[in-house]
């Protein structure tokens, strides 16, 4: 039982570091909707995009939605709770609403970043940018926090608390997984699509507003690298937290200190946050350090205080050393990610391009595989040390450490898809070289930085997936997960191969929605008269709806086989069979994610250091080459690499309740 | 202790069976040789693959010879015998002696069969080339089976007989780990140089004489398609004949006829492969039909007598159906690489060729990634249910079973490449399209049933590694290796990045010596006056000699990590965590392995469903594309593929060695 009053001291205090965040997100959103659109083409296109999006997300959420009743009903059928439910509810709900959030506030900062980059120049452009990051990364903290102290405050010594809590991160770990894949899909058949007919064929640049998929690419940046990232991240930050309150009961942690630290350590986190968005405004430096220093300020800030805290309390302080530990891992693996998608690796991909495409391929395929050592050694070391610091419990927390400054660390990723539409709209309105050159070094700048970010989702990914698994076999009571025994073996292998079966399955998904697009702007170009020399429209909602259409039907098998496989198991080959698969689909998964996403980014910059003048520079056969490289690492990057971080941790989640039954 | 008397009965019918697939290899190679070659055009091409292929091999066993001299002193040192030396001696040995007289073979079947189908005709030109692959198939199975008796003979009731036996088996692992990575770069940086420069920029045939590289491209069929992969099979044949002889002794198989059953049935695996090849030569019917029988009735004979013998010693009849099991699961296998990389995926593939390069790769990858599961499932379900009916050593049995016909196997596997070479020779001698059309339709026959003999290769790769995995477990005293240990699931983690990393430095090896070739081709093109009018013969030696050292150079890497990964964990970390390794990477491993193999036939295979006039046929954007992706899939398919399943078993059998210390 845990003590009714030292708990609402410890929730009010969360509860109020939330309610700060959610005022950041109010203080954003204001900031950003200061800024006023005196330009009709600018403004025109911007709703555009605005409409793409919000159709494309009230039709995935309708989806959504009428999955998640279902399941929500057969949780509270299985549990003979309706608590469950609404906590599955709330998590999806919560997901959702974050998704819509953050996506609404990139699709005002677009416009208002071309517009500041015009009238104001480039370090206005800049913060409008970070403010509708800010927005994402703030709103994914301050929900995350707010429920689950929420939570808490009902159900702390209710007797299905475990259940209530895994239910409501379920809730958040679907929603994700759809939105990630159905707004994957969605990006890459657009930007492939586009691309193909638009750069290769008709040799018109990107953006430009002829091409008819330029309107659904650029909500594609919004529906799938906000919206989804979003959607994805806040399931991490969910995830860490549940299951290291879960673990904290089993593993002796059971002091009410310990099982409330992860929501402290997010609560300081969130907090921290906020330092580092404040400390941005005031110290007005160049973009790429203002990013940088944000990140740093606002981790050190949250080890100061979750020292303070910790120190206290006279909590064990062998637990902090896993905080730094998880801290530490998502720099490390942000920094080798920065290595292997930029400097040498980027200019050897760039130099096989000269002997054409399929050295290209090899060669990035090559770098992808390559990449996946490192992250792995390090993200061991990280489970081994905590593990000896602080059991399982420690591990998890590592995890939490990680997410703990999410508020920042997002606002970071979330700022990169803002000012790539940013330089979209800008080409599109016709403003100009100037304007562009300013848009395109911001946009420049988010595909750098966003490597520290990918660096916290995969190793946030890794250790919350393990902790989900710990969490797993406490509750399932297994102790001893021999993989010499032949079921658990061929649970592991058969978990191996989900990775693999999902990555095949959204990228042809890919494949041929692109197709579909490819056929419909090669359509467009010879039927519609004058397209080409400027003086007729393109139907661009045609290319919306192709894109919205396709991703949302592909999104369904995925989701079906992650969610069914591991009950299939559970039921037919018991739940150390589940044990193996889960071990097997996440190391696979792991590996596996960590190519696609690294090899995905080192196409992307090998094209853009050709594009940047090396090697015969743009329109070279060298680019041709690595253009086909980049649109090959375009769903491996954003659509396959990424839901591969859900999968593992959706499977596990599943699994945990699947024991809880 | 073993019953000597016993023992010779059993071993004297071994060697009669292995002499009696000897004599098989002697009288295929008098009926190859019994053909002469009167043209002098073709018999000058043919010297000159022969030349460069001995070269290669010469200088590749060169560098294999040292390493293996520093590793067996090592293991003479280490184990203070030295028989251990010596068993390890004949193990690397007898593999190059294979791959040796195989490669010879294929270098005198080749123009043989070109000469046979230009004066006797299709079936003519057929027998020669399976000729030609026989001495390779019944050359492993005879060496091997040879090789092991005498072990039996002189060793059986040795203290140190389970570290010779496994010595024996790391000597043909470690060379075929070369000769396959070595083999493997050859040919695909060839292949690669001479298709991109060649067909795609100069626009002339394939297998043109023109073409600088074309005689290093002809080459690499032999050296990598026969020579490597004679040594790959021989490993895996032997590997799981003396795993399961070392798990007949910990599982409580160990009376003698356990004990040597693996050997029985292998030798009634090689008796019955000779009643499929007289078969062939009794039934005369289509080419086609004739293979796939061959490997039928071999199997099916196999089957009878094993019963038989099995039934007469009156021995555990639980066992017989692991071995039917095996047969199964070899034959199934090579059906669904049958479908992946033909029929609906394959005109998938095209199609997606039809929007460019990069929806070829995508699409390309997507089937490869879909096509690990079913043959993990089915293995898997083999791995269940051998080890209810006989434990670990049932596992084992079944890759026994799946690898006694090798003789057969082998020599459906080994007639593709002869094939392939007899197009090449036929085409530089200027022979004319009916010759022509007879070697492309033997060629496009060998691409069809080499998906069986893939099928073979890698289910019992993973058997294999399961069994020497088991074995390892079984001398370490690991009863239980439970993965919730973090010490195993960090081992398990690395070990699943090292399938990945050696994929990536092979990739990475081939398109950096398919740029050296692609310069020199390139430079001769531009340098040498006359030569596009043909009026000038390029330096074909100089491309050889750039195969030859690129490959020479980049295999030795690879093999180091691959040896020494696990002597660093075993010492830094404990046999546990080596174990963890080991299942991690052959988790990772296998599924890679699948992936890559898969990919590469179907992008083959697309590239020549257009080839045959689909879709545009030869010279549209399409073909184009496919020929791109036909050139990823080079290495995929015959680099670093094939070397994942020697690297799971490698690190096995170094381990397994590790802990017998």
């Amino acid at each position: 039982m845990i003590d009714i009053a030292s708990l609402h001291t410890i929730l009010s205090f969360t509860t109020l570091a939330g309610l700060v965040g959610l005022g950041a997100v109010f203080l954003l959103l204001f900031f950003i909707n200061n800024i006023t659109v005196n330009h009709k083409g600018a403004a025109s296109i911007a709703s555009a995009i605005a409409d793409g999006a919000m159709t494309f997300l009230r039709e995935e959420y309708k989806i959504i939605t009428i999955m998640a009743i279902i399941i929500g009903a057969i949780l509270g059928f299985i549990f003979n709770s309706i608590f469950a439910t609404a906590a599955f509810g709330l998590g999806a709900v919560s997901s959702m609403f974050t998704g819509f959030v953050g996506m609404r506030a990139a699709t005002m900062a677009n416009v208002r970043t071309t517009m500041q980059a015009k009238n104001r120049g480039e370090h206005a452009a800049f913060m409008m940018a970070f403010f509708g990051g800010g927005v994402m990364g703030f709103a994914v903290a301050s929900f995350g926090l707010l429920c689950l102290s929420y939570l808490f405050f009902m159900f702390a010594n209710h007797e299905h608390f475990v259940v209530i809590l895994t239910c409501f991160s379920l809730g958040a770990s679907l929603v994700a997984f759809f939105a990630r894949i159905g707004g994957g899909i969605y990006t890459k058949s657009a930007d492939v699509g586009a691309d193909l007919v638009g750069k290769v064929e008709a040799g018109i640049p990107e953006d430009d507003p002829r091409n008819p998929a330029v309107i659904a690419d650029n909500v594609g940046d919004c529906v799938g690298d906000t919206a989804g990232m979003g959607a994805d991240i806040y399931e991490s930050y969910v995830g860490a937290l549940v299951s290291t309150i879960i673990l904290a009961y089993s593993t002796g942690y059971n002091h009410i200190n310990y099982i409330t630290l992860p929501l402290m350590l997010a609560a300081l986190g969130l907090l921290s946050s906020c330092i580092g968005l404040i400390s941005n405004l005031a110290l007005k430096s160049e973009p790429a350090a203002m990013l940088r220093n944000a990140t740093y300020i606002a981790i050190l800030a949250f080890l100061a205080s979750a020292y303070s805290y910790m120190n206290w309390l006279s909590m064990d302080i062998y637990l902090f050393f896993t905080i730094i530990l998880g801290c530490l891992a998502g720099v490390i693996i942000g920094l080798i990610t920065e290595y292997y998608t930029g400097s040498k690796p980027v200019q050897n991909v760039a130099a096989s391009s000269e002997s054409g495409a399929a050295t290209n391929i090899i060669y990035g395929l090559s770098v992808g595989m390559e990449s996946t050592v490192l992250p792995v050694f390090i993200l061991s070391g990280i489970v081994l040390a905590s593990y000896q610091l602080g059991g399982l419990y420690g591990v998890s927390l590592a995890a939490v450490a990680m997410l703990a400054t999410v508020g920042i660390t997002m606002t970071v990723d979330a700022y990169g898809p803002i000012a790539d539409n940013a330089g979209g709209i800008s080409e599109m309105a016709g403003f100009g070289p100037e304007v562009r050159s300013i848009t395109d070094k911001l946009d420049a700048l988010g595909n750098t930085t966003a490597a520290i970010g990918k660096g916290f989702a995969i190793g946030s990914a890794l250790l919350t997936a393990l902790a989900m698994l710990s969490a797993y076999c406490q509750q399932a009571g297994i102790s001893t997960l021999n993989v010499l025994d032949p079921f658990i073996m061929t649970g592991m292998f058969v978990g191996a191969t989900v990775p693999f079966l999902i990555s095949s399955l959204t990228m042809r998904s890919v494949s041929d929605a692109a197709l579909k697009m490819v056929r419909e702007v090669r359509r467009q170009f010879k039927e519609i008269p004058g397209l080409m020399a400027g003086e007729a429209l393109p139907d661009y909602k045609q290319c919306v709806a192709i894109a919205t259409q396709a991703s949302l039907y592909e999104m369904i098998l995925p989701g079906i086989i992650t969610v069914g496989l591991p009950v299939i198991v559970r039921f037919a080959f018991g739940k150390y069979a589940l044990g193996g698969l889960l071990i097997g689909s996440t190391v696979s998964g792991v590996v596996l994610a960590l190519m696609m996403a690294n090899a995905g980014g080192v196409w992307d910059n090998a094209k853009k250091y050709i594009e940047a003048g090396n090697l015969g520079g743009k329109g070279s056969q060298t680019h041709k080459a690595a253009v086909i490289g980049d649109t090959v690492g375009d769903p491996f990057k954003d659509t396959s690499g990424p839901a591969l971080n859900i999968l593992i941790k959706l499977m596990s989640v599943v699994s945990l309740l699947l024991v809880l039954i």
